[in-house]
């Protein structure tokens, strides 16, 4: 279920809200049973629309809230 | 039991309480064993009835608290 | 043996209290062995005995302080 | 070890502390191995003295730090 | 290796670090894989070196932080 | 997944954050499937542009939040 | 790969980062599966250089944030 959403979102830009308050959005490039994501040409989504670029990052899925695939005419 | 009354929110608008406060409302499309949710159409809601569009999400279900079809009436 | 007293309080009326301190009533629909919890006509507890209605809930059991079948004369 | 203390306490009362600061004391009716508790005529022990009743209740098991019989004397 | 220790200490006063900052002192009877703790003699360590008698308690593994056999001289 | 680009970082310089707000930066020299990570030439980042040697260290993989190998450029 | 690297530091002085901030220094002389720790002639370093010895001490693994060898020189 939340497999085949992730499995369909592989190669697009997701939203990913963390715990802590972090939220990052980047190009999903895989992920695993434990939610561990692997996403490219991501940034960190900071207070009034700025961002701060991360790159490649390992995000270990433990610290996970949501995941979502950006909507159009957003 | 809880499986029950999940399977039969399947395609209905659910409320999703989640830890540090936040509440979600969606269309729930599906779940796991470990409460990861898939909801399309899903929003935040805020402090005075306002909302914030989140469109489709997995939810990580260790985040969750409590989930509930909304009544009717509410 | 708590598995032994949910199964009596089933049908009945439970109060539930939560991590983070929010405490719930309701009719205790069915549980399983993670304390996940289903609870009808369930409502939340605040200050000063106001309740806020929230019918039908699954709480996910790691959230579960204390389970209580509430007492005669309470 | 821990099991056999317990077993040994079942029908007595206990002082059962939990994360977060709650006390409660009681007549341990039962436990398992989470550490899952039951225990009758439970009250919760409030500052200077004062006590609020609690019952019979179910406590899951992660939330307890220490369980102690009282001392005679105490 | 820690297993051997704690096997040591059994019968001796160990001190006994836990989550949330609480340190116990006390006559280590036995112990656990999960470092459940049966404890006699045990007394809570207070600021000012004031102590607080607890008798015999069982400690739930997961709050432990730190136990030591006090040093001589200590 | 991770996997493969954990397996491509070794022996590169990575920055690690961590649950806290930690930030470390160094050589990776291995990791597991806990993401336990042993890593050389380490150095915690401060505010500031400051850093704070740390030599080879290993991180227990529950405190990782983000790995990232860092940016050309950056 | 972190257990070759712990195994090669019994027997000598390491370094241990804990959750909620504690450092501790001391001898390594055994550690397992999940980093519990065997640590002889052990300090606590407090701020501004000052040291707290703790004796022999047996560290819950899941408290465990970095573990290092000290650098020479430090």
């Amino acid at each position: 279920m939340a497999v085949k959403v992730l499995d369909e979102s592989v190669g697009k830009i997701v939203l990913i809200k963390l715990k802590g308050g972090k939220t990052i959005r980047g190009n999903l490039q895989g992920f695993d049973q434990h939610m561990n994501l692997l996403v490219e040409q991501s940034e960190e989504i900071l207070e009034e629309g700025k961002t701060n670029s991360l790159g490649t990052i390992v995000v270990r899925g433990d610290n996970v809230v949501i995941i979502s695939p950006p909507r159009s005419g957003s």
